[in-house]
C-alpha cells in the first residue's frame, strides 16, 4: 500500500499561513511527521495562492526533501508549477494530476513525458465526471493507451477513478469499487489510487464513511491512498486491509506497523 | 444488514454465571441492550454447560423473547436443545448451525426441517474446513440444494463460508471474499452471514482486523453478521458499509441510524 500524506496542502488554515509566512520550520515538521507515521510521498498543494503556486510548490518541495528526504506528490493543475518544482524534486517525483481533458493533456504533457515523473491519471475528460463503472473504464483505457505511448511504464501509472458522493446516487459506491477491480485486474501492474472525502459529501458522520470506503477499496484492490497519515486507526485499518486483502506476505507489514506502535488508539 | 447479537453466550464468564445462577435479570438487561442497540436476533448459547444445554437452552429463549421481543438465535450443536428451544420459541428462529457433516444433518434436519425456522449453514464437511473459495462454493452448492429439497426457501438459508485466521495463510481472506460475492451472485436471495474473530486468531490488534475485514466483507456482498451491537464503531461501520455497498436506499439506514445516536463515539 502507497500512502501520499495530504497534509502539507494551502487549502488547511494552518498550512495556508504557514506557507504563506514561508515558515519552513512547521512545514519541515509536518513532512517528516508524515514520513515517520509510514507516507510514502508527501503531498504539497500552494493552490490556493493561485498567482504564486509556480514559486511556491519548488520551495514546498526544497523544504520538505531537505527534512524528510521523502519524494514528493506535485498536487498542482499548473503545468509551469509542476514544471519548476520537478526541477528542483529529488528522486522521482508523483505528479497529481493529468487527466484525459485535452487542455490539460496538451499542457501537461510536455513537462512530464520523460522527466522520468509518476504521474496520478484521473478518469475525467471533457465530457466531466464519469458515473459508471464502465464510463470510467473507457477513461481508464484512453489514460493508459495514452501515457504509455508517451513513455510511461504501467507501474509509473496511478489511476484515479474518482469518488463520487453516495448522498447522491447509491450506485456511486459499488460503480467506483468495480471500477477499481476491473482496472487492476485489466492492465497488470498499473496502481490505483483515490482521495476519501467527496464519498461522504452531504452525509453526517463522514469520517466513518470515508474509513470504512478506503477498507472496502483495499479490498478490491486499491493499492494507493491520499490520506493523513497522522490518522492511526486509519493507517492501522489500511494496514490490516492489505492483510486482509492477501497482499501482506506472512502479515509481515501488519506486523511491523504493530511493533513500530502504528496500530495503537 | 442483519444482525446477530452475540452476547448471550455461556463462553462470556459473566454470562455463564448469569445463566449458572438462573439470573433472568441479567439475561434479559443483555438482550433488552442489545435489541435497542439495533440487533435483529439475539444469539442464546449455553454450550459450555453441556449435560444441562437442553433445559438452559429454552430457559434463555424465554428468558430473552419476555424482555426484548426480538427472535433468537438458537446457537447449538445439540439436536435435542435445538427441538427443545424451538418448542418455546415465539416468532421465527434463526437455528445455528447446519453443516455437510453427515450426522449432523441427520441428527438436526428432523428436528428443524417443517419448523418454520430459518437455518445457518456452515460451509463445513466431513473433509473438514474448506480451505479455498472454489471448495466452499462446492460445499454451499450441495447445502443450499439439500435444505431447498427440505423445504426451506433461500431467503431462510444463511450461508456461512467460514472465516479462517490470515496468520495461517495469507490467501484465507480473499478466498473468504471471493466466496461471498459467488454465493450471493450464485443463488439470489440466499444469505450470508459470519462470524469475525478467527480471521485475526495469533495476530496481535485483532480488532482492527476482525472491523476491517467485516467491511471488506459487507463491500462483496455479506448481508448478516454475528457482532458484539453495544461496540457502536462497529456498528457504525456495518451501517456505512452497508450504504456504500449500494444496498441502503437514499442512505436512509444509515441517516436513521446516525438520528438515533448509533453513530457516535
Amino acid at each position: 500500500m502507497l500512502i501520499v500524506g495530504e497534509l502539507i496542502n494551502a487549502s488547511r488554515k494552518r498550512m495556508r499561513q504557514a506557507i504563506g509566512e514561508a515558515d519552513a520550520a512547521y512545514v519541515a515538521q509536518v513532512a517528516a511527521d508524515q514520513a515517520r507515521a509510514g507516507a510514502d510521498y508527501i503531498d504539497v498543494n500552494a493552490g490556493t495562492f493561485v498567482e504564486r503556486e509556480a514559486e511556491l510548490l519548488p520551495w514546498l518541495v526544497e523544504t520538505v526533501q531537505a527534512e524528510a528526504g521523502a519524494p514528493c506528490c506535485l498536487d498542482s493543475p499548473s503545468p509551469r508549477a509542476v514544471r519548476d518544482a520537478l526541477a528542483v524534486h529529488r528522486g522521482q517525483a508523483l505528479v497529481n494530476s493529468i487527466s484525459l481533458e485535452a487542455e490539460r493533456w496538451q499542457e501537461l504533457m510536455p513537462v512530464v513525458a520523460g522527466s522520468g515523473c509518476r504521474i496520478v491519471a484521473l478518469c475525467m475528460s471533457d465530457q466531466g465526471m464519469p458515473e459508471t463503472a464502465d464510463q470510467r473504464l473507457a477513461i481508464a483505457d484512453k489514460l493508459i493507451e495514452g501515457l504509455t505511448k508517451e513513455g510511461f511504464a504501467l507501474e509509473d501509472i496511478f489511476v484515479d477513478p474518482l469518488v463520487q458522493p453516495v448522498a447522491t446516487n447509491v450506485a456511486y459506491g459499488p460503480e467506483f469499487l468495480q471500477a477499481v477491480e476491473r482496472i487492476m485486474a485489466g492492465w497488470p501492474g498499473v496502481h490505483t489510487i483515490c482521495g476519501l472525502s467527496n464519498i461522504s459529501y452531504g452525509l453526517p458522520a463522514r469520517k466513518v464513511l470515508n474509513h470504512t470506503f478506503l477498507a472496502m477499496a483495499v479490498g478490491r484492490g486499491l493499492d494507493a491512498a491520499i490520506i493523513n497519515p497522522l490518522d492511526q486507526r486509519l493507517v492501522a485499518m489500511l494496514r490490516a486491509a492489505e492483510a486482509l486483502a492477501g497482499r501482506d506476505a506472512f502479515c509481515g507489514g501488519y506486523l511491523q506497523a504493530y511493533r513500530a506502535g502504528l496500530l495503537e488508539g
